[in-house]
């Protein structure tokens, strides 16, 4: 049999081995494995590269492969949604999240001013400092700005240099945060912003327009669905459609979802080109993503 | 023993008793009987209403739900996408939804100008007709606009009396869209503007802020996550959090994401009042949701 | 367009009408539709239907539902799981199961001697109420035992005309228990049986072939499943497939299992016919199921 | 704070750092690492470990997984379906498994003769050669036997030094099969055996229950639910109950089924220790098991 189902080599402990050979296996494992090969494709044949990041992925401790792929050239602009800019601050700012439990009293963690995400703790004070931040800076700004623009001038002024924010500002990443409103940020922003000041989503789609313009085989690595998924693949409808594309997903197609969808629905949308290579990986982006990291570190370490 | 379970009572044919005949059943059944029991009691002690309407609902067919939960006063406010609004236009236009299968051959229908939604199939033309209608508007407006003030201008243009969005405009509910830029509309949008017209989204946080300021019981139905479940929630981190909630979703709360998050987690940000009553249906809401309305039809139906 | 998406017609308000209108809506709504739709056509053209049921649907308060779709001829053959059986003696009792909550504390459960199956709780004296009936049976019955066999020795022994189990013996209805040893039940036989009591799983087998291969029609509604499921398919590697099939699921094909799998897959198994129809529903059965009964019960009531 | 979110350290490639390093973040791989550590800690302290396997875990390439957890010592006794054992005899037969997809034309594979398992072709072949080794064993076979004792007789008669059932044979692993007749083996036994041949399950429900017996720490490691789940564990309604357990699962606590309860609630039946350490992760197991196999094999490599 020309392609036999094999066994996973595990005589070497590296990440890299295991990843590659789960690609002779079935399933999900081997939709990882498929996953990490075509991203380093992407990354060898110089796709220009969107991340859209998607869920509390921040809280649950994946600041440090969000800026890892930034600086080493494994993502080239960030579509991501506000929660993950404040609890990107939370961390910059050093306060935290704290390891928690799904299982904890809610009431009680109310009256602790604790507020919970499934398993993490963040704490009322986390946002307080948060707000400490960032209204001086709102305060400060004139002018019609678009999210990328304004992620700048937030990068900018993080001090810690392991903040993708600040990754981003430093390599001149473009991070969008299409909805930057829809968050805590965006309530500090509805408060402390002077008349002048005007964030301009609008913009935004321009913006990432002309991202998608670019004379470059184009690429996307789409963790977990939601507006970042939806306002990175529509750009596609007016340009020429993605080369290749990498979805981490726990939804499911058969809810009708977009998170859900199949990457080949987006080709019937002329979102991905016809011939455009493609994997999702049904899995928690919480397990995926550092393997994927992993693997890309492993390949590209000289 | 007081609390037992009990089997349904098949002998009436009714929604209604079929729907009550659950309460002493199980799991997603008895959920959605305590949905079923909770609305009607928000509809009874007059809550302000907020409906959350996230999915592709409207190329499902449920736009008829979502007017007559306007026009019957089981709703007083609509949180929604970008692409429900572009797929109500589709439907109030007169183009419509075709009935299609997921496993149809994506490239053929790519090349039949056919976008697929899961099983539903919209054309080309279908937004080309969006644009001819939405060209002239966007040209014509002037000023800065929060997206229910927008969709106010839309509704008002709308001819098709069946549309929740003529509906909207009729019965004076407020429709916030604040992913708008995030679809179809939105790219219109920064393609027709003119210099002079802004869609300030933050003038939306400013908005739903008022209407959760209302010294009036206030109520929740949350079908299917993402923005307009956060953007609807969060304003209550500043106001005094939801007096009852309904949540309909096919996500789970183990993977972390708001979407499948429950509304127990809601209460430690204070996003839900302590003694909030509170039901989750784990379910595809074009079953759940109909299901739903026509109970409420028949509980008050005179 | 000829197969255009319509809203369902919410003037009358039974369940048929209901999930008529579901047909032309999409997702599992419109998947529920053509369950019922084909399941009625099963009942008028005659097919012999076997209903697999996996879950703790009795529990759940589904029994009803069972015992009717045998007296009314909806279903010619059960197949289901040991748990089913002893859930189906704790109602048939009379000692029955409480409506609980997913939330208690499991070892203050414990310590009440009470068990927890979800939002269920069914107390110890129940298992007890349970030995107290099947042990004398046990004890009495000598010879090699198919559990179609066995399950009609015990329906004959149950006095509530309620029981499935009853109404199985009544209407000479074979109820297949392949996973009954996986149950209290089974506790019970490997304590309780004399030495000449066989139970012949293996006899089961060659029983489901002959009702695999008699000349009808034969269709299949599968409720979640599990060893149901496969037993009742593979059946058909030896006979010719069956002609219709409906199943009810909440897994999802990606995760390569058979609960979730396909009824397609099944076709390159040929335990389906290539031109059988088929349709599965993912929904929870607690409420897809209910809504079908009482869909046949109305298509039927004269 | 005490016990903050860390992101993973990614300075050291290998799969032991990395799952590590898991522990302090969130969600799934929390898990992960939380049932790596305490599968390490269930050998370091001789717990006797059930491994349970359901799902088609054989034809997805983790055969080698299951010898090798055998072999050094990880599990010591195997509760797995009969269709586990099929796939093993395909592999260890030398036929095999093909690398297949999801998207394949079923009524073409049909007449193919190859039968799929989501991204995975199995020929008819294959199924002829098991039936061919088995044949002749189960002719010459007499007797009352146990599952554990079939597949001794099996075991015994592989010549693949690599098939888990030999490992098992030779290690004196038992193997249960609980469902072994639901299965092409099932099929096979049913036409095959003379009059003398008896496969008692029963027998397998007093050999499980010795083992649960044993004056040991006792641990499961449960890999999809389904009877292999549900076997293993009711065995405890008779015995003191598991002091560590360890679950792997795609499926969901809300669905109410067994397969996706939480390890809570097997507390509340006493198939758990109240003090029992135990640990959930909702992640494809063809991609969570190799990391905990190739985990524990880098803390035992001396």
């Amino acid at each position: 049999m020309e392609r036999r189902i094999e066994s996973i080599d595990f005589s070497e402990s590296g990440i890299l081995k295991i990843i590659e050979g789960m690609e002779k296996t079935a399933f999900n494992a081997r939709r990882l494995s498929h996953a990490a090969k075509l991203w380093r494709e992407m990354v060898e044949e110089n796709h220009f590269i969107f991340l859209t990041l998607a869920g509390a992925m921040i809280p649950a401790g994946l600041r440090n492969v969000v800026a890892g792929l930034m600086e080493r050239g494994f993502t080239n602009c960030l579509v991501t949604t506000g929660a993950s800019i404040v609890h990107e601050l939370i961390e910059a700012l050093g306060v935290g999240h704290e390891l928690g439990s799904e299982n904890a009293d809610d009431i009680k963690l109310a009256n602790q001013e604790k507020n919970r995400i499934y398993d993490v703790f963040v704490s009322q004070k986390a946002f307080e400092e948060v707000e400490n931040f960032l209204a001086p800076i709102i305060s400060e700004l004139e002018g019609n700005f678009s999210t990328p623009e304004l992620m700048r001038e937030v990068g900018k002024r993080v001090a810690d240099e392991k903040s993708f924010l600040k990754v981003a500002y430093e390599k001149n990443i473009p991070v969008f945060c299409p909805t930057l409103h829809d968050s805590i940020f965006g309530l500090h922003l509805s408060v402390y912003r002077k008349k002048g000041l005007i964030i301009d989503f609008l913009k935004d789609v321009n913006q990432i327009l002309d991202l998608c313009f670019q004379k470059l085989p184009l690429g996307v690595v789409i963790v977990g669905g939601g507006v970042p998924k939806n306002f990175t693949l529509q750009a596609m409808l007016l340009a020429e459609g993605f080369d290749s594309a990498i979805q981490i997903t726990t939804d499911s197609p058969q809810w009708g979802g977009l998170s859900g969808a199949t990457l080949s629905e987006a080709k019937s949308w002329c979102k991905l080109k016809e011939e455009a290579k493609e994997v999702t990986v049904y899995c928690d982006a919480t397990i995926a993503l550092p393997l994927l990291y992993a693997y890309l570190l492993d390949v590209f370490r000289e």
